[in-house]
C-alpha cells in the first residue's frame, strides 16, 4: 500500500570533483557574516579548510568560527554555538564535515532564535521550529549519514545519557545547499570506508523491511542496494576507484532523504539495538549496526518471510526454483552475510567491547519500535544480544 | 562513470487521496489573484473544478481562468495566457489537469515578466529567464509527464510546426507544489491510462540506454522498471486498482524530475521518432512511442549489447545461464514486447495513420540525438519507421 504522504527536499546538490567552486555561485546568495563549522581539525589537514577560507574571503565574507564538533555533538556544544552564532549574527552557517558536522549545524540554526530551551522543544517535546532559521550550506567530507539532504540533527545530552536522533517535519531545516566531492572522501582509513558504506545499506534495510505490500519505494530501495553492492565491492578491492566512490556517495544521499520511506511503514530498529551498543562502548556507528544486524533480521524473518524472500532475489540474485520460502530467505541472508565479511565489518558485539554481563543493561537502553515486522520484547531484545556476542 | 551535476528539485507535493485539501495549506502563502489554468472542462464534470473554487474561495482569492488549454499547447495560446495573468496582476497560477496544463502553467510562468519575445528567448535561443517567474502550483488529473515536478514547458509553433520541449535549468520554473490524487486518474479511458504507462517506461529507457558504465541512476531506473512493470500489470486487469494507480503515478513522478539522468548521458531518440510520428497523425503521444520503440531497440541493442542484457537480466528477469549476450538481450526485447502487448499498446505506426508514402518525410522532421548508443543516419531512420509500420 502507497499511503497518503508529503515529500519536499529542497537542498540544492553540487556533485563530483571540483564542485567546491560552487561556493561561489552560492555564498553571493546570503548576507556577509559566516559561521564555520567543523570537527576536529582534519580539514586544516588535507587542504580543504584553506580552500574554503579561500573562497569565503574572496566573496567578502566576515567568517567566525565553530571547531570541534565532536562525533556525537553535545548538548553543551550546541549552546556553545548558539551563542557564537548570536554574536556573529551569522547569515549563513557553513559546516565542512560529515554527518555529525552537518547535523550540529542544523541544530544550532533552529536553535539561535528560539524563545525556549531547544532541547527541551525540539528533543524532548519534539515540537518543529516556529521561529527563524537560520540557513545552513554543507561541504561534505565523509559519506553515510544523509545529513547533506535531509532535516535531521542527532544531539546527545551527556548529563541524561540521552542520544536522540530529531528528524523535522520542516524542510526550512534542510541545508540550503550541499556540495558533495567523492574525492574528499577517498583519504578516509579503510574501516572507516565499510563502516559508512554498511550504515547506508542499513539504512535502506531499515526502510525497505516493514510493510508487506509492494510499492514504489521498495523498488527504488532495491535499485540502491545493488547499485550499493556494486560499487562497494569494487571499493573495497581498490578504497581509490572515484567512481565506485562517488556511486557510493550518491546513494548515500538518496538513502536517506526521505524517498525509500514514502508512503510505507518503517522499522529502525537495528539503529535502536547498535546505539544501544553504541552508548556503552563508543564504536564506531556502522560497526555497533553490522554487529547486531544478522541476529536481528534471521529473527524476525520469519514475521516478514516474503519480504526477506524478495530482498534475496532481487537484492541477492538468489536464484529461487525449487525452494521453500523460508530456504529462499535464509539464503539472502547467508549472501548478506558473505558481503558483510568480504568488506571486512565487525559482525559481533564483543568485538566492540560488550560482554555477557552488559546484556541487561543493553537491552534497558534499547528503545522498542513498532513498525518492523514485530516488536520486541526484552526477552527477545536480550536473546539478539546474546547471539550478537 | 558517475559524471559531474548539479541537483535540485525543490516542488512540495502532495500525495494521496484526499490530498486536494493541502491546497489550504498553499494558497495563504500566496497573494490574492490567482489564475486557475485547466483544459478542455473535464475537470467540470468530474467535480473537481467545483472543489478547487471552493478551496480558492475560502481562501478568499480573487479568481481569473484561462481554459480551453489543448493536448499540444501553443504558442499563441500561450500569447493569450500572458496577456490574461498581466491583467489580472497574479500571485499564483493554479493549473489544474495534466503535463500539457502544467507544461503551459510553466511557460506563462516565464514569459509574464519577459521583457522580450517568449518563443525566440526560451525556445528558439533556449535562454533561462532573467525576469521574475510566476509561482506555479498544479493540481495533476493525468499521469505520464511528470511535468509535476520538474521545468520542462513544451510548447508548439503552429506557423512554423515547431514543437519544442524546452526544459528550464531554473528551478525556480518547477512548480511551488503539485497535488497528487491518485483517484483522479480511475477515470481516465483504458487506453489512455496504458499510454500513459507506456510514456513512463520510455521516459526511463530513455535515460536508462545510454552510456556504457553503471551508475547508481541506472539502478534506481531499473528499481522503477520493475515497479512499474508490477503496477502497469495489475493496473491493466483493474484499472479501479487504486495502490496500483497509486503506485504508476509515482513512478512517473519520479522517471522524469531529472534523478534518473544524473551523472550520465541519455538519449531520447524514441521520443523524436515518435514526435515526428506525432507530428503527422495528431495520435495520443504513449503510442507513438510505443509504435516506434521496438524496431529501433532491435536496431540498436548491438551498439548497446551489455545494456541490453542487463536490462534483459534486472527488469525482466531473464536467465543468462548458458545463453550468449545477444540471446539474453534480445529476450529482454521478446520480454518487453509480451508485456507490451498485454497491456494491448499500438505496436505499429500503421495504426496509428502512418503509410509507406509518408516514410521521407516522418524522417525530415526526426530530430537526432547523439547521446544514445549510435546517431542514426537518414536511411536508418527510413528502415526504422519501416520496420514500425
Amino acid at each position: 500500500m502507497l499511503g497518503n504522504f508529503s515529500y519536499c527536499n529542497p537542498t540544492k546538490l553540487y556533485f563530483g570533483d571540483g564542485s567546491l567552486s560552487y561556493l561561489d555561485t552560492e555564498l553571493p546568495k546570503y548576507g556577509k557574516n559566516v559561521v564555520l563549522i567543523y570537527g576536529g581539525g582534519s580539514i586544516k589537514k588535507n587542504g580543504i579548510y584553506d580552500d574554503v577560507m579561500k573562497i569565503l574571503e574572496r566573496n567578502g565574507k566576515n567568517v567566525a568560527e565553530i571547531s570541534g564538533v565532536m562525533p556525537n555533538p553535545t548538548l553543551p556544544k550546541l549552546y556553545e554555538g548558539v551563542e557564537t552564532v548570536r554574536r556573529h549574527q551569522a547569515d549563513l552557517l557553513l559546516a565542512v564535515g560529515g554527518g555529525s558536522v552537518c547535523d550540529y549545524a542544523k541544530a544550532v540554526a533552529v536553535s539561535v532564535n528560539c524563545k525556549e530551551d531547544p532541547w527541551e522543544k525540539y528533543y524532548l517535546r519534539f515540537e518543529e521550529p516556529d521561529c527563524e532559521v537560520v540557513p545552513v550550506g554543507c561541504v561534505l567530507t565523509m559519506v553515510g549519514t544523509g545529513s547533506e539532504m535531509n532535516a535531521g540533527a542527532v544531539i546527545t545530552n551527556p548529563d541524561t545519557k540521552q542520544k536522540i536522533g530529531k528528524v523535522f517535519a520542516d524542510e526550512r531545516v534542510m541545508p540550503r545547499f550541499s556540495i558533495l566531492n567523492p574525492k574528499y572522501t577517498l583519504t578516509l582509513p579503510h574501516y572507516q570506508m565499510v563502516s559508512g558504506i554498511y550504515d547506508i545499506f542499513n539504512h535502506i534495510c531499515e526502510q525497505y523491511f516493514s510493510g508487506e505490500d509492494d510499492n514504489t519505494s521498495d523498488y527504488i530501495s532495491e535499485g540502491l542496494m545493488r547499485s550499493l553492492l556494486h560499487s562497494s565491492r569494487i571499493a573495497n578491492r581498490d578504497p581509490q576507484d572515484y567512481e565506485a566512490r562517488s556511486n557510493i556517495m550518491w546513494a548515500a544521499t538518496w538513502a536517506l532523504n526521505t524517498l525509500v520511506a514514502k508512503g510505507k511503514t518503517t522499522d529502525w530498529m537495528v539503529h535502536m539495538l547498535g546505539q544501544a551498543v553504541g552508548a556503552y562502548s563508543n564504536a564506531t556507528h556502522g560497526m555497533t549496526l553490522a554487529a547486531v544486524s544478522l541476529p536481528y533480521y534471521r529473527h524476525i524473518m520469519p514475521y516478514g518471510l516474503q519480504k526477506f524472500k524478495r530482498f534475496a532475489v532481487n537484492v541477492f540474485d538468489v536464484d529461487p526454483a525449487g525452494k521453500s520460502d523460508e530456504q529462499v530467505a535464509q539464503e539472502g541472508l547467508d549472501a548478506m552475510e558473505a558481503w558483510m565479511r568480504e568488506l571486512g565489518l565487525v559482525m559481533n558485539i564483543s568485538e566492540l567491547g560488550a560482554t555477557e554481563d552488559m546484556l541487561e543493561g543493553l537491552a534497558d537502553s534499547t528503545l522498542v519500535m513498532a513498525g518492523g515486522y514485530k516488536a520486541l520484547s526484552r526477552q527477545e531484545i536480550i536473546d539478539i544480544f546474546k547471539e550478537s556476542l
